[in-house]
């Protein structure tokens, strides 16, 4: 028997809520699960079998309240996600903000850093790209591969070209620090901010890039590059954790949201993003009385044209 | 007698160490006279007798300074101007910054916020203009005015529609916090932060804006918004007291210099600049001996050419 999509979005609400590390001094990345499905959670499971008009039906309720955001200007939402290769980051936008306004929703793939970004610090070019008030700004990677990728790859941090003296072994505890005023700086100014972890198992991983090796139109989605960042498996798990313990706070959250199966990380992320964009109660801009007798002077004008 | 430039240098640069501010607790601005010249100090009153003579030394030292910061790119300089109107932030520029390679040295002077500004925060279109490395920024006004202005304008807050529970009496605190972690995030990556409070008197500034009113060709300076925020120049101070006081650090400092005398003014300003470059050990980067080898094949190439 399929329970009623506003029943089920209840349940995922409160899974999403089991996902979310808000301070993460005692968060063990083990202690979720890549193949979880909301276990024991009523209804959930359902999601499997309408995930496709489950999805539509969150995108509905998602357009809304984007249109509120976009018309209220108060607020805006910043989206983080991060993952290993091949977990679903670039599906997961494309089936969660598909329908969407695109005139309120801006995506921004970080890639390797360019010549001129490398002459600044590695928050700012992340920085240029928080959505202003009304939007909704997602980063497909963002300024957490800069805790990530460059200690395991010292010569990523080198290509800063950082005066010698400053660079000590406190350096990722800085960053740490750094990253956490700049949320806060940003939460404190109306950037609600939502960071997700897509958590994918190695297995699972290697069935996706072997799907990509041999299914001719997905070829272009691989790079040799995945098989040596998975060579390194358990030292960016050891990176990604102490980074998310480091950086989830009441302000900055973290969804740790299992990614082995491809239905449920969507269903997740669209009720986190749902269920956090409705705790601001988003209004569309109340119309005054002045307003509204501006409005019926138009019509009356319009009206005489003729 | 006039003493050596070079002597008159090292004692301006104790003048300047006395004018600097890196814990702000206990400052008060009273404890600087706009009108002082440098005064127990020996050699700096020489300064006034041969001002241009000092300028174009001092001119001379930092362009050197300003070419290894180039060369090297390992570290940038940030310099922070505020200052009532009239006190000789334009000038100061002009005058110091002259002679230096404008491929090296970008100024941004920051007017009200333009629509597309008012979206972000407050901290949003300063940060993008933070000089890659290698670079001399100016910043001719500042994020500082986010915690001067809209204090005194409450308007200009509102102007920035942010989320109304977000607005709290916290607000200047707040904003002191995220300037400081902001900028010591900048100097953990290698920005040299220089902060000049240019500190005029009241009774100075009326003379400096009936020079603009009577002198045709100083005329396009005046504004009649600056006799609007000198009314309220009581207020003004406050605000910069407590700004100087909340965000005077050992890796940002606040120079508080006397601005009643231009030539003392530009003279303290130029040499706090060098002084604070002497410190870094600039050097052009080291050639190593492959490079060498490259210097003496590629001229060998070029002298085949015939």
């Amino acid at each position: 028997m399929s329970h009623s999509l506003e029943k089920i979005m209840a349940s995922a609400r409160q899974v999403s809520r089991a996902y979310r590390i808000e301070q993460g001094r005692n968060f063990r990345l083990k202690q979720i699960s890549p193949g979880d499905t909301g276990g024991g959670v009523k209804n959930v499971v359902d999601i499997q079998w309408q995930a496709k008009t489950f999805l539509e039906f969150a995108n509905a309720r998602l357009t809304e309240l984007q249109e509120k955001l976009y018309a209220q200007k108060h607020w805006s939402l910043l989206i983080v996600l991060q993952a290993m290769d091949a977990a679903g980051k670039d599906g997961t936008i494309k089936h969660v903000m598909s329908g969407i306004n695109p005139q309120g929703c801006e995506v921004t793939s970080f890639k390797v850093p360019s010549g001129a970004e490398l002459t600044h610090t590695f928050l700012w070019r992340c920085a240029q790209r928080v959505p202003g008030s009304g939007m909704i700004g997602i980063f497909n990677r963002s300024h957490y591969e800069d805790v990530l990728a460059p200690r395991i790859h010292p010569e990523f941090l080198q290509a800063h070209n950082l005066p010698p003296p400053l660079v000590t072994k406190n350096i990722w505890q800085e960053r740490y620090e750094d990253i956490n005023a700049f949320e806060q700086h940003l939460a404190r100014n109306g950037v609600l901010i939502l960071k997700f972890y897509l958590h994918v198992s190695k297995e699972e991983q290697k069935r996706r890039l072997l799907e990509r090796i041999n299914e001719k139109n997905k070829n272009w989605k691989f790079s040799e590059a995945d098989l040596r960042e998975r060579a390194l498996w358990d030292r960016y798990m050891e990176a990604y954790e102490e980074a998310i313990r480091a950086t989830a706070k009441p302000w900055a959250p973290w969804y740790v949201v299992p990614a082995d199966n491809k239905w449920f990380t969507r269903a997740i992320v669209a009720v986190t993003v749902i269920d956090a964009l409705e705790a601001l109660y988003l209004k569309r801009p109340k119309v005054s009385g002045e307003i509204k007798k501006a409005l019926l002077a138009a019509r009356r004008s319009l009206k005489d044209e003729g």
